[in-house]
């Protein structure tokens, strides 16, 4: 076999997501791109804010030398800094430039960190729902996944957490606003985490981490509902991107903040440092670096995807789909109308309406619509969910 | 330990180097920058080119849905067309699109596809001096690392790959125009290692890959000098970026080409795509990427190299320096006139000169300069070279 047995093996079990996503293709070569309802993919379709657009044509002026060198890798002193201090106030933690690594995006941060931190054989918790390319992140790493469970509000099952956590757990991820669900964690679900992870990390007689994958953070529906994870537990880690809140998917670049108040913060950052470097990423891409930094407090119009979320959710409630209203993300998490998510999703094809089910997810039984695509898709998909509700109930 | 005992010792072993490295920053905020001779890193000082940065300020321009969005994980497709097309003019052979991954730089391009082949055990076999960096590469995969010599040209001996070469070894790297020593390989020579690959794939019964790392292939002084290994061995695969021809190096943009020519491109490309997704990389970052396929016939002013190196060849071996001359990059791997090659780098700190120990590229016995500074740091560094080439023979 010319490639490696474990990436094709990977590669086998990921192809039924290939052959829905191919089947997409095929779709729209056959009956072109406007007529086929494509929700499958959370790419945002908000342009990039004016402010943004501004400070990056400005830096895209500067040149001389140096101007798109290497820089040390953790990212240049300036954007770190201003990452920090966007923390602190969030936080209200004494994070400084020392407790930031600028990534490519989120999913490199995520991978940086685990890295870090996991021997072979040690454990990651993960939530499901949750998005299966942690799968493969953990994998790369050596870690082994142990999968909670949650609720039917779609949120952590506390007790199920509580018994997934063992002496070998080194990292609990969570995921909030969350992908696919759309929940935003609580401040008591917060609160109640950290106390969990607090009691553990002293009955096992290590840290266990909390990761908090925060890439929809500022999509959001109800500012006042996100609480950062910082505030309820010392060991917490943040891995997030500019992808969605500036609608900067395809530029890779995020960050990797360790809490301040970790005791062992240094030497996280100093491996997270070193793995970016050795896992080929070198550091996050020096002109996106320099435009965030001033644009930190900017993001898309979070409004535009309320008013979908808004339409959508009274749509499908209307039609009978049974579905827990967003709180923030460009998700929703319908259950699907019969239990076999993946035959549901096939059949919505059938109405050119390409969704993905909650299989992929970890969570059968229901199918997620990514609604960051023009309302025209939006209003034009209802009557084939309606069409598609009755007649696989009938 | 919070950080994985693999990393500890990785970053134990590299320690030395750091320290060496803080000890340029220590002498710099002592006495100056301007004040140090910085011969430490790779980091090219020549500006972009003006086409670049033009065709960069027009990209920025852009505005609008999905302009900084995901693309395919392999890249654009007309980025990934426009290599192919530079590809089949420079080597002869039929390119496609299809035989293209745009990534992170060449470390992403090198990462991506060792995780694509490797499987637990499988041997690489690199050719010292080479840079080490490598070997993180090599095991982040679970490959073992096998280190063949060159000979007393710093060219690669054909008698030992060969012994080194054996049922295990998946992969060769070479590099060339190399890091450290700037020598670049002949036709001859490389058509030498492609009859050994290609009797030794036949005699283990598997392909065994040559893994030509390309990222000098412009930075060199007789444009005749360079020959694609694509020429002369049918199981290459390239892995380069535009860190150096374009002066890029912190923007990450690079590519993986698989040559057309092996029998499982198909298998290999599709295997490299998902490793660029699953180790975080998702893509290569959307704005370089559009911009350098306008640019891929532009590079740096390499003649100011080139009198650099004039210039310090001439100058190190009228001091009795025993030094090949470069036939690219911008290094220079003059033997240490002690054994003790670190001892060495260490005098010559002493007159605030950095360099790198050729122990640091697994050759003892030499050390590096990069001469990637501005002429006034080479000129002025002169005197200090003399100064400790005379006091350590004394």
């Amino acid at each position: 076999m010319p490639i490696s047995k474990k990436i094709a093996n990977s590669i086998s079990r990921s192809s039924w997501i290939r052959k829905m996503f191919e089947t997409g293709i095929v779709l729209k070569r056959q009956y072109g791109a406007a007529n086929v309802y494509d929700f499958s993919l959370g790419n945002p379709d908000l342009p990039s804010p004016p402010e943004l657009n501004k400070i990056l044509v400005e830096e895209a002026c500067r040149s001389g030398a140096f101007v798109h060198g290497y820089m040390p890798n953790a990212g240049y002193v300036e954007t770190r800094q201003a990452v920090a201090d966007m923390l602190s106030r969030d936080s209200g933690l004494p994070f400084t430039k020392e407790n930031i690594v600028m990534t490519c995006g989120a999913a490199g941060a995520i991978n940086v960190f685990l890295k870090s931190v996991l021997d072979p054989g040690d454990e990651v918790v993960v939530i499901a729902p949750y998005f299966t390319e942690y799968n493969f992140y953990i994998e790369n790493h050596g870690g082994a996944i142990i999968i909670s469970d949650t609720n039917g509000e779609l949120l952590p099952d506390l007790a199920d957490l509580g018994k997934k956590i063992g002496k070998k757990t080194k990292v609990v991820v969570i995921n909030s606003p969350n992908n696919p669900s759309g929940r935003v964690y609580s401040e008591r679900l917060l609160k109640q985490i950290g106390d969990l992870l607090q009691q553990k990390s002293r009955r096992y007689g290590h840290p266990i981490y909390l990761l908090a994958d925060e890439p929809y953070k500022k999509i959001i529906y109800d500012e006042s509902a996100y609480h950062s994870p910082l505030k309820y537990y010392r060991n917490t880690i943040l891995a997030t991107s500019f992808s969605k809140d500036l609608s900067l998917a395809g530029e890779r670049i995020g960050f990797l903040a360790v809490s301040p108040l970790i005791e062992d913060n240094k030497d996280i950052i100093n491996a997270a440092t070193f793995c970016n470097r050795i896992l080929g990423f070198i550091n996050a891409n020096a002109l996106m670096q320099r435009v965030v930094k001033h644009v930190l407090d900017a993001g898309v119009d979070v409004a535009v995807y309320k008013q979908r979320r808004d339409f959508l959710y009274s749509a499908l409630v209307d039609i009978g789909y049974d579905v827990i209203k967003p709180e923030g993300t460009f998700y929703m998490f319908p259950r699907s109308p019969i239990p076999d998510d993946v035959a549901f999703v096939k059949a919505l094809q059938g109405k050119m309406i390409l969704t993905t089910p909650g299989t992929g997810f970890h969570r059968p039984g229901y199918f997620r619509i990514a609604f960051c695509v023009g309302d025209e898709f939006i209003k034009g998909s209802i009557k084939g969910f309606e069409t598609v509700f009755k007649e696989i109930r009938a």
